[in-house]
């Protein structure tokens, strides 16, 4: 295995962090693989914002979970409240991927070379649309215009960053999902 | 920069492969990497099929660029006419990502998983969207039974794998794209 398919293999999505802002080297080369992605007819259709302001990212927090305690299902609550009532999990950074319209597959391959970059530099990271919340609520335009949000773009999902606080470890990979199409003639 | 962020760098989107098959070793990490993607809620609402049998390749081609050609609109017909008249770049093999309804941004962070994997393994891929077309053709049933559609998945996105024919170049990172949201007291 090399080291890319190792960093893919090993990658886990971290909901703990410790307090450390990575160093932003480290934020710099993530944001970069963010741009290098590949998007439908080169269009780039996302901006990155790379949140790192503790205080808005707690008050974002501090939001979208009182979003959730208000929901006539308490069930999302009750699972963030068993892991420790944080719903960005004490993360120091966030970065926040604004798309346009219609975009979501550009924005999932976006999130994903974030979470690898993240990967191969040591950090944990974990794919969060919860973020979605707090610029929905009734705050959602204070915080849109705090995190940069432009014309033309909304949100598309978020990736939290940081140094992991507990080591996790991946899902199992579910390999009944794969199958090969092979030729016909040839297997007959 | 380490070795995952060097690939991440240098993928290209590849649209010329040569004939030849990747070793089914390389065709199986792949897949391995592609289950191995993280998902909302860990769902994974996504299936694999990697498609190697040629022929079912060209025919989807054919199809593709019949509905294509037949389109009210020619000018992306003329634009694959000019690469070479082939709307898989003669790929010999196809990551299908089939998903649930909905599931766009786990599929767009499993087509880069593909995406970056093949880039590891010294292969050439292009994440193509243009798969969808013959599958909703005419004769989209028949392709869809061919390539193991299964009930409560449709369409997602197709990654086209292989051995490159010429050589790429990653299109040039927009760093314009990219902003740093610090603390405001910090900055004051």
């Amino acid at each position: 295995m090399n080291e890319t398919l190792k960093i893919i293999a090993e990658r886990f999505s971290c909901r703990a962090f410790d307090d450390r802002l990575p160093e932003m080297e480290k934020l710099e080369k993530i944001a970069l693989a963010a741009v290098q992605s590949p998007s439908a007819l080169n269009r780039q259709p996302w901006r990155i914002k790379v949140i790192i302001d503790k205080e808005f990212i707690g008050e974002m927090d501090i939001e979208g979970m009182h979003v959730l305690s208000e929901a006539g299902d308490k069930s999302v609550y009750e699972r963030f409240m068993d892991r420790g009532g944080r719903l960005f999990y004490n993360a120091p950074c966030m970065f926040l991927i604004l798309q346009q319209s219609g975009a979501e597959i550009d924005t999932g391959i976006v999130s994903e070379n974030i979470s690898i970059a993240a990967a191969s530099l040591g950090l944990g990271s974990v794919i969060c649309g919860m973020a979605r919340i707090p610029f929905e609520s009734k705050n959602g335009d204070t915080f849109k215009q705090r995190a940069g949000f432009e014309i033309g773009f909304e949100f598309g999902v978020s990736v939290l960053v940081g140094y992991a606080k507990k080591f996790g470890v991946p899902h199992e990979p579910d390999s009944s999902k794969i199958s090969f199409i092979e030729n016909y003639s040839k297997l007959s």
